[in-house]
């Protein structure tokens, strides 16, 4: 008789999380796909109901990120078949929508996000169910067949430590580092500054040089952190936070940046991010707003641009990211700086919520 | 003896404008040049200080729309000789710092606007003197030196009275309303929404046909204004307001428009814009903010961006307004829907308050 149940970690309040045995999903419409997942992680946000209360239900299974193997697919499942190798990114999809149609699939009008509260949906799991599969879920194993990526793994079964960490990346993190530098408009020969120093910022570090910022002023003040910003592309490091921040980005660039990645979401990080760009500079957003203002006449007179939200990071992984991890090109798994087994993640949850660790690894299975 | 005093409309206090003679201005910089005001006009914008006190400062010259004739250049003007027809934009802009050169000297760091408080620097005159003209003017006798636009006059000497209109309205309510379609990311195919039926919005829709919209819904409760917003290209007109507008807006397209352009500034209509636009759209904003909430976190799911300000009409002018409009082949002063002579300018404000006019034009001088 095969295994009917699985780990799965459950959230119960704050400082609460707990790894149980919860039946393995099935699919429960044709178009849901479920995954043995390979490796998952906890996430910056997964602080905010770790931290207090009235954010998650208790009970219910947490976690978003993953990526994993194909084991269920329902009759109407076309993106991938049972075997495939698939990053699952962090929102539900359904890929018909005006929002999917526009590439702005993480605010789909049908859909919603991994953790969210159904059973079955939780990435820090042993399986997943992946509801509306067909606008959700990015087919790695399909590209790699394509057989046009420079320097691709051969297959999936041929995914090194690193690669596995660089994919799952693509399911929020990078995708949303690439958010903020894309909503910022990072273009060629741009000064970026990068407000938020965890997984997130350090990615929108990396992606600012992929798109050709020249130089990338990070706001950090933990050596380990600024570490992995340079090299990730980083020119400059500013500890400072609120005016003296500001002070110290205006000596650098003279009148401010030509773009503004914010990957806090804090009140203080947003109302120093509004005050370091230069006019007609956009700040691209991506922290959850907590507390935030924005102002409607200081940033008006100055042309300043406020775009972002949650990053569809789906879109972002087809368009690019994909390819750019595939070939080595780039190693955003490097924020992962410590791993943990499916039973450790309570443990994975005190390190980051303590900050001894950046982002912290789950293996959960081999490919 | 050459005249030494000219007409000057000047602010003393709500529906207190009155035209006095003034000094001709001269050069008081070798930056500075002076011009013969051919037309000029009254904006929207100038109802603020014409129906509150606390706007403007009593006793100084008011207006920031002109086109003219140089008649006085300071040693260190190389961006027009005297005897060129120019448009003199609304920003002072310096044309050196990080915000001219990036395109956006409407919030440049060393310049400002006509008609706020300096003698001599009021457009609702005969003369006006033109701060830091290098950055600010633009040449229209050079545009047409250069011989290669199809269609245009040989000479300003030639310019009918519309052409003199169509140029008039580059000095600010054309380059502004292409600023909203602009911030609001117009392209090819879209739907876009324009609230305003004033001046900068018709000009809004002109520039989201421009742009390539194929869907333009305008905001309009009056017959007169929708009339010229369906010559701008307008294909669906609503009047509904507030969640009737929001309804509407949803019914005509789905999800919500791809774009939208705020073009008013109020609470109210800026609460509407937000809520009209499908998810990843961006609120080209133009309309000086009155009471406006930029709410967070809403904004924020649905990926709904901000952009916009003081629009930097010289960059567009010399983009592309200058040569659509010399060519014939937009005709934004169709906005101006009364004349006036220097002396009728406190008519022009208050048919302007009483709604009786779109845009008034002012008739200063001949070519």
């Amino acid at each position: 008789m095969s295994k009917t149940t699985m780990k799965s970690t459950i959230y119960y309040g704050p400082r609460d999380v707990r790894v149980e045995e919860r039946p393995i999903p099935e699919p429960q419409t044709p178009e849901d796909a479920v995954i043995r997942v390979v490796r998952t992680c906890v996430c910056g946000s997964d602080l905010w109901p770790y931290r207090s209360k009235d954010v998650n239900t208790p009970g219910t299974p947490i976690g978003h990120e993953s990526i994993g193997v194909v084991t269920q697919v329902g009759a109407d499942v076309t993106v991938a078949a049972v075997g495939d190798f698939v990053i699952v990114p962090f929102p539900i999809s359904c890929g018909e929508c005006a929002a999917c149609k526009a590439g702005f699939e993480s605010s789909c009008l049908n859909g919603g996000y991994f953790g969210g509260g159904a059973e079955g949906e939780g990435c820090q799991s042993e399986y997943l169910r992946v509801p509306h599969a067909n606008g959700t879920i990015v087919n790695v194993s399909q590209a790699l067949a394509a057989g046009d990526i420079p320097g691709a793994p051969a297959s999936s079964k041929a995914f090194s430590d690193e690669m596995l960490a660089d994919l799952l990346t693509l399911s929020d993190v990078m995708g949303t580092g690439y958010h903020a530098a894309v909503s910022a408009e990072v273009t060629s020969g741009y000064t970026a500054v990068v407000f938020g120093d965890g997984a997130v910022g350090l990615c929108g570090v990396l992606s600012a040089k992929l798109l050709g910022a020249s130089r990338i002023i990070a706001m950090s003040r933990h050596e380990n952190r600024a570490a992995i910003a340079r090299e990730f592309g980083a020119t400059d490091i500013v500890p400072e936070r609120g005016d003296d921040a500001v002070a110290r980005v205006m000596e650098l660039t003279g009148a401010g940046a030509d773009a503004v990645l914010e990957c806090v979401g804090s009140a203080q990080s947003f109302d120093t991010a509004l005050k370091v760009g230069r006019p007609g500079a956009v700040i691209g957003r991506v922290g959850l707003p907590h507390g935030v203002q924005l102002p409607a006449e200081a940033t008006f007179y100055r042309n300043i641009g406020i775009k972002g939200g949650p990053a569809p990071v789906r879109t972002y992984a087809r368009q690019r990211l994909l390819r750019e991890v595939l070939s080595g090109n780039i190693h955003p798994g490097r924020v992962f700086t410590n791993t943990y087994t499916i039973d450790e993640v309570p443990q994975a949850y005190a390190d980051m919520d303590a900050r001894r660790v950046i982002k912290a690894l789950v293996t959960v299975s081999e490919v």
